[in-house]
């Protein structure tokens, strides 16, 4: 499966980096845990972390029904949702050629308001099951109240691209033989062990769902 | 040291998670290695990540000369800087209640680029210095092709705000006595061991400023 890309994701600089294949999009959105949305207000820009999910070929977007964000953005206002994975920090030989290894992958597009009961419902269950695959049937299902205050936004994948850049520094010929170690140093997002609610009621202990979680496992 | 909250920085849902001061602004700037910058050409927002830097009262914002963030910004065109920490998953009893513990910082105001050739070398000491303190004086310093082919932008403090969400899940009173766990599970930015580039000269090894880096740490 394959995104095209439009003149407005095609990348401007370093073309090399850049990736519109659907296989790259959905992993990086499916590994990361946080998005940030783009709309603007009065020609303000407004950038705004918030939980996301991809289900086939759409991103949903969680928010309040009261929110500004949500507000705003099913008025039909466009829209650019961001997902960046941090990988490494890049040590060069000059202070000019450090840089990360990441990956990110870019949206743009109308968001919809998520309107029939039973999508807000795949939308809720899929924002649940990314945070911890397997949790949804542990938990309590979402009731009517809760479904009415919850508002979910959709996002197509119809424009949208990858970048990233991997591997060592690039340095300049003439630095290459500098007195001075050079390299990537990798990062990751990494898992505590769990921390009960203190008003957890005892003899509960967690599941495998919890213990065997880990960060960009199987999601 | 405070920043007032304007009207477009102060939070319109949940105002107990948001704060203004400048010590909890610094912290989350200083300690998020990478920044989303928001922006808007012909009413469609973009969201990018990028390497960012604080100097006191001023966030710095590194590009290429050639991109298009950085021609549009310097057009003084209104710009968004978001800064986002992931702390923990927060897991309910019910789905609707989980949520992820985190903190967050929201710049807003217009990119102002920095042309004086001081400021500029200021800013790149930050970015260097931001990813790895001490390593600013282990490298080659930019020369003179690089600084021409290098743009910062500066936006001020001024406006800006920090939203944070920290603690166990909220669970429904009537949910308490679920036979299912519940707590967070804590999440951070964790490094690797560092991987040598395969250029390197023989016999260089990495410096202690290369060997104690750690996420968050110092920064």
């Amino acid at each position: 499966m394959s995104t095209a890309a439009s003149e407005r994701t095609r990348l401007r600089r370093a073309p090399a980096r850049g990736a519109y294949d659907r296989d790259t999009i959905d992993a990086i959105l499916d590994e990361g845990l946080v998005a940030h949305l783009g709309f603007s207000v009065d020609r303000q820009p407004y950038v705004i972390p918030t939980l996301h999910a991809r289900v086939r070929d759409t991103v949903y977007i969680h928010g309040s029904a009261a929110s500004r964000m949500i507000r705003t953005l099913t008025a039909s206002a466009p829209a650019c949702l961001t997902v960046t994975l941090v990988d490494a920090m890049v040590l060069a030989r000059s202070a000019f050629h450090h840089s990360m290894n990441y990956r990110s992958v870019v949206v743009l597009g109308q968001a919809r308001a998520v309107a029939d009961p039973a999508e807000l419902l795949v939308a809720l269950e899929a924002f649940t099951e990314k945070l911890v695959p397997g949790r949804w049937d542990e938990v309590r299902p979402p009731n009517a109240k809760e479904l009415k205050g919850t508002r979910a936004l959709a996002m197509s994948l119809d424009e949208a691209s990858a970048k990233a850049r991997s591997g060592p520094p690039i340095d300049d010929d003439e630095d290459l033989e500098r007195d001075v170690w050079a390299g990537v140093i990798p990062l990751g997002l990494a898992a505590g062990a769990p921390v009960a609610d203190p008003q957890l009621a005892p003899g509960i202990t967690p599941s495998e769902v919890v213990t065997g979680w880990k960060p960009g496992a199987s999601r």
